[in-house]
């Protein structure tokens, strides 16, 4: 066999996205070598492990020590990110790490720092930039089909909310909406946001709100070239995932995402229809397939990956606006120092 | 008021169809001037007249020879329409004439000869010459947008078969897929049809098999420019009116019509629905005040109709073949005298 | 002829919409019948008036007080609306008023206790509500198809800004939006805006910044129920006028509105084309003959009209509030005494 | 590793759509073990073992034979492939073959003789049962949706005819439409074709045509329960691989395919448009896995395969007459004993 050796990978957090992508890594990837996989519950490690017939262990650090690895997928719980991107680049190994990479600012500028440091190549897991709709009304944009943008929306409708309970304060902002930060922090490429107004409330399980759920966003996001962009948000669309994004300019408009996930159509009397229903990984399964080919061919290449810390920073820093916005009832101004930073 | 005067019209015909155009012509079109209607039935021409305000009587051509009257509206029953073109051409008036102009090649030369004899404009009711989409496509193809046409299709499903047994035979060539053959001879401008093939049924209503009922019929069609083109008709449409068409070239394809009426959507549990129920004169009304708002353009300037009886008797000549190959279950070679009557 | 009698209207201002709508009264609707025009400008009264055959005169009290009129379609300058609205409400005439019918809150209750006064009905020209698409849209809302409305949207694109000089301060949000506000509110019935946040730039133009102009915007609103909406303005779409809604719930999601104006669709190896460009009246001409339509039903019946004077005031109730949002910066809570008079 | 052992498969012909299988088998799926590959030319076989890191050799039957093989995949030239089956079936392997899987009714009636003796399961290539918008449609007819079929349309439009003068006579109805055959036989299930007419020529390379090249055709096919569908191909689509159906019944239409591959659109001055290019293993690799995933659960089930000979054999049997067709220039009345066979 020919072409470059596979990327030589060990995933932390064997979790449901930590399961997908592994899966995807091990059996449809060829650029991708699974070594091991880590988790601290050692059932989910252990299930994993043998299901793809690769090591499992329990301790991330000795993964990510494990000299057969060249690279490391941080898929487990968000609050650990940062810390582990950390520890892989002090380890010198290549890193992509699902969104959000931090929590905090702060913690986002000791992961860029210490990637920077070891120099190795940081991929963060902004999917929608590899959905083929998404990346091709992006390519519009950037050549100029539709003029200077002026009004952009980018939305995620997720069709479930198994356990409200379970959820984290502000997980729409920093987990949902992230995605939609990121893309439009994209198609409207060059410019930082620069005003941060959100709305959002628990009106899917309101009985939850007490709790600090919030299950419904909508966030006006004002760009430094003028540009007016709005997010939106929900954790119960009935007719299945939807994702969507729309870039209007000054000489035209591109749209990408349809609500629907066939070209079949059924004509009676009570009208036309079409079947709906879908979940994320048959919505961006091939978009998840293709971060991590992505991810892999700038590892093997020595090239930039295509999203990387500062994206990560700058997405963060919107939905931390966010939540500030929803805390005082106002419109946040993004302070210079922080735009600065996001450069 | 500026602009040129009405073009003062009598309107033979006040049945279903007959009603709708007169009606247009009174009420939509300023450029028209409805001043008389008849009708054999006396009751007929008596609630039309009086509903519009306008004259009204028996006796066709009285109507015709009204000095007052500039223009002859056809719109009765269909094996009359051949005599009434001649009569109103022999009295110095322009005619447009409800589809089809004929029911016989000779017939249809009759007819011809006697408008060009006088010297009067004549204007055949193809509609779907007159529907934006289906104008919009036809330009492109002229155009040479989709380079050489080599396949076509046409159809028309109607949504009601309300009296069966009241259809006269071979009506699904003759009054309905006539449209959809002068749509394929207007889309592949130029060329002549030469091979005819028809297989046609009753399965809507099939106890009125027997009496000469077809309520389903698909007619290929090969072009002397090589294209085939397939023609489909069917008298129940359950998802409302049904008008399509599709030309492939060697450069691309180009389609018009929509089965669903509105753009409204709805997504819920089930899938996506879209309304679609709607009447002819709901899918065509706009084409129907344009085909005879382009008539009174083209008698008022003195232009040629962009529709005339070398158009009919060629869609004619192909429902004719139609015939013919149902009767003798083969293709029928359209013979050269035909051809070269009908450039 | 049988059937009510026509309603017999006099109109108040010739300027373009006031054309459009004479001339559907006159040619179109056997409902109407238009029996004078008035303006100003008397250039404008002749031609209107001569070119449909009706009566003219500067003197719009005249035209009020004409006995013959029954009904007054006003169709001038914002400014003039509520002031004529208590005149023809207080000559005991049906009223039909272009939108905005107020240019303050204090002008629309002044409107509003002249018409409950008199006894008079008035409909205002919120036209969105009579276009099929967005009706079937809001039928399948108020039917409970999607549950309970959360997300809202309500976006106005215009072709163009011929003029941007001339256009007075703040007209996105009280001449342009108040439709998407007025959507929003028919979309989401019952409910009350009680925050606006708005954003909004002249990025079209923006030369024209400091003289005032905002040629795009994006307001939030949110409703006493919960929903979060969004209406979204831009004078200048390269590729026609575009007005969609949407309306997510916690069933499902209605769309209404397809930037596209045929359905021709043309497949070359550049890939998929369809044509776009288009004119309000061209999108939206059948919305305006509707509710000229209802209004002579409602007028002649006895029946309320569908869009009256609280309407009117709710929507520019937003409008209002947006104008304090992007003078503050902030988000504008609607004040309890504001909402009370909102009933 | 739970759930049941991989199907171990031997594959026949390295050619191009045998790669695409192979590195299917090999790389996608979890439920195939490829174990060799076989081609006549050694340098194919080499290339395509060692590029998957399996056993090659140009030995077919050797393949066949090899014990640690249960199940044999046929992708090599059309004219192998009935004694392929036979060999495999004679061994007591499974076998999935290419279509066409006989080049005469004769041929298919020995290959369905041998598997039935042998008591092996038998999947032939229809790839398009397993596309999902096909199989929704199918779904949507065998649930009586659309009342009973009256007309169907089936289409294959290829993108590419990159050597007109290599390929073999009537390639048209035996390879390409063959696929469309199948199709409609499947939504119009249980019932029979009794007419065939054939109209075909060489549009897009006429200088082949008397080489015996046909390019463009369409097809007529009556159904014994009065059902008429139209099959089209042509060889030469400027806008990408375009498959599509239609069924159309007593109770409406269903729909599938549609000639674009993203659901990116772009509106400007131009109006809108979508890309479409687009391969065949693009548009329909996901049913290029299903058909093999189907298969290899069949295997492992000992269920019966979801299309057999029987299948083959109706489909090739109207592709042979077509042929006649075309020959004889009429249409082709096909004999009961065909029809009894079909069964």
């Amino acid at each position: 066999m020919t072409g470059p050796q596979p990327v030589r990978i060990g995933l932390i957090g064997c979790g449901r996205i930590g399961t997908y992508h592994a899966t995807t890594l091990a059996r449809r990837l060829t650029e991708a070598d699974l070594v091991a996989v880590a988790d601290p519950i050692e059932a989910s490690a252990q299930r994993l492990g043998e299901s793809l017939g690769v090591d499992w262990l329990t301790d991330a650090q000795a993964l990510i020590d494990d000299p057969r690895i060249e690279a490391i997928a941080i898929t487990c719980a968000s609050t650990a990110h940062a810390e582990l991107v950390i520890a892989a680049a002090r380890a010198g190994k290549a890193v992509f790490c699902e969104k959000p990479m931090a929590m905090t600012l702060a913690e986002a500028d000791r992961a860029i720092a210490a990637v920077e440091e070891a120099g190795v190549p940081l991929q963060v897991g902004f999917n929608r930039r590899f959905a083929r709709d998404f990346a091709v009304a992006r390519d519009a944009v950037s050549a100029g089909r539709i003029g200077t943008p002026q009004l952009l929306r980018s939305l995620t409708r997720d069709p479930g909310l198994a356990n409200p309970g379970a959820v984290p304060p502000w997980t729409i902002f920093t987990q949902t909406l992230i995605h939609d930060f990121d893309a439009l922090n994209w198609f409207n490429t060059g410019s930082r946001a620069v005003e941060v107004n959100a709305m959002a409330d628990a009106l899917v399980a309101p009985e939850y709100k007490a709790g600090g759920l919030l299950d419904t966003a909508v966030v006006t996001i004002r760009y430094d070239n003028g540009a007016i962009a709005v997010a939106e948000a929900n954790f119960s669309a009935a007719y299945g995932y939807d994702v969507r994004g729309e870039v209007f300019g000054s000489a035209g408009m591109v749209q990408a995402g349809r609500p629907a996930h066939l070209t079949t159509s059924l004509w009676t009397a009570e009208g036309m229809s079409s079947p709906t229903a879908r979940t994320d990984t048959e919505l961006l399964g091939d978009a998840y397939a293709a971060e991590l080919s992505a991810f892999c061919a700038a590892v093997r290449a020595g090239t930039p990956t295509l999203v990387g810390g500062q994206d990560a920073r700058a997405a963060l820093r919107i939905a931390l606006a966010c939540i500030e916005s929803v805390q005082t009832g106002g419109t946040v101004f993004v302070r210079d120092a922080d735009r600065e930073a996001a450069v």
